[in-house]
């Protein structure tokens, strides 16, 4: 019985991680997979599409990332059960990165680190929390906890899902028919949608101009994106055109369309755009290898997975 | 009986809520006392020394600020009742400013901001919330708030003060006697202090250089500082030369020697050191008016006051 790690990122540390919880399992590091038939369980994070299927025996897939949609999207996908990472310690950094850049653009520091630069000690208005209104896409795990954050600075929350669910203190919208009226009275966006046919480059202009249309509420200089979910979701041009005609004022982007972002790309240097490399969540190694040892050890006791990728819905 | 408005900024936006919360007060704006004799409460910020003595019939002084060591500098200080402003709206800002520049630090945005500046995507090592060893100093209404707000991220958090306090999750130190220890196990510095005799110039290059000696825990590139207390706490040039010999790594810092930061000062510029005017709990007129309203109602029926001055202690 075998561990492949087939990652494109951090292979050789999950590696070490894994022999040194568990001496005695054979850990294996594409592309050198040797005997495939010993290859029982997979722990991976963008394989090579086509990699899983010469894997004859293999029982378990274990994604590092929250974000399963590029593994969904290998046609030769085997049909052993799939899970996600799902722990506290992704979910807390998930928190920390929304938190942070809530506070960021709430507190206006785009503006301030301008002022700053051209050595300028100008008071700016700032509105108190609870004037304003920050709006999630997405309320799973990673949704409602920082979700939960958000609530301890007393901020005006609403959320958006697919199908409705209920959290204590969120206005809940669902669906095509409330995107709207949710987009609308949303100062503050934070995009933590699982990536799927239904939600790919829906962060586009025409959504970007439905939000918090009603100005006379708004309190920030304008709308403010926060994508920590997908690059998919998001249509890089679009937010730059939006940034450009006004109808988004500011963004804080950890993922985009293709990664790394190619250097032509203008989002660069946009001075109200924060640039993060994919690690919003960056879960460190110890916890990711221990919960694919555990995993894998509920897949030998027969025991249930938890965390498992529905791949009708595609997350 | 009439209100005097006696501040260095917003006067006229103090003097228009009061007017609009109560049309019956007799509401006046320094430097137009009109009949001294008639002005019986006082809402200051940075009066000019000596003309709170002027007034023969004062009953309350309101300070604006959290902060009354400039009040407390006038020899002529009149020995009536003088409250400090403390409200939900200002201890709610001041727990965004912290938390903000806490998590900005821990999760390395200077570094992230440099390299997307160089167009450079590029992981950099975080650790995890637990791992980062969070010091106040200053456990009052604002430093409480503020540890709270961080306990909800699972920070490793101690707080050091004049005299013991005890928080629940928060290691407590106390005293001249217990502050080097405070320091070798802090990796993010916040100073939440009042200025009084005791504590000017107490962030110096002396105490700098103690923070996080425990290097091998030490999951940041080095110490920072976040000071949201006094100006007067901080000694400036001792700031940039700890900068300079890596003895701090950054810097948030929302106060200064000298308010406005003199152009020339070298802490405009410097790439891991972020500057706010003076605002970390710039709290909106309303609350502060209605304070001070309700304050004045206090006396009036002779009930107690809240939020009394020490002023043998300072604050």
């Amino acid at each position: 019985m075998a561990l492949l790690i087939a990652s494109s990122s951090r292979a050789e540390e999950f590696a070490a991680f894994a022999r040194a919880l568990d001496p005695h399992l054979d850990v294996r590091v594409a592309p050198d997979l040797g005997n495939v038939a010993q290859i029982e369980h997979a722990l991976v994070w963008q394989p090579p599409k086509g990699l899983l299927k010469t894997l004859p025996n293999l029982r378990l897939i274990v994604s590092v990332g929250a974000g399963v949609d590029a593994l969904l999207d290998d046609p030769d996908l085997p049909g052993v059960p799939m899970v996600r990472f799902v722990d506290a310690d992704l979910t807390g950094r998930m928190r920390e990165y929304v938190a942070l850049h809530v506070l960021y653009h709430h507190r206006r520091m785009s503006e301030f680190r301008e002022l700053q630069a051209r050595k300028v000690w100008k008071y700016l208005a700032e509105p108190a929390a609870h004037e304003v209104r920050v709006g999630l896409m997405g309320l799973g795990v990673l949704g409602s906890a920082a979700a939960r954050a958000l609530q301890h600075f007393g901020y005006r929350l609403r959320g958006w899902t697919r199908s409705r669910k209920s959290l204590d203190g969120i206005a809940c919208y669902a669906g095509d028919a409330e995107l709207d009226a949710f987009l609308g009275e949303t100062d503050i966006l934070i995009a933590l949608l699982p990536l799927t046919g239904a939600t790919r480059g829906i962060l586009n202009r025409r959504l970007f101009a439905k939000l918090s249309r009603h100005g006379r509420d708004a309190r920030l200089p304008g709308p403010v994106l926060i994508n920590a979910g997908r690059g998919g979701l998001q249509v890089d041009a679009d937010v730059l055109a939006s940034l450009e005609a006004g109808e988004l004022y500011a963004a804080s982007l950890d993922v985009f369309e293709a990664e790394p972002l190619p250097h032509s790309s203008p989002l660069w240097s946009h001075p109200r755009v924060l640039v993060t490399p994919h690690n919003a969540a960056e879960s460190a190694p110890a916890p990711i290898v221990r919960y694919a040892l555990k995993q894998m050890a509920a897949v030998r006791r027969g025991e249930p997975l938890r965390n498992v990728v529905d791949r009708a819905q595609g997350y």
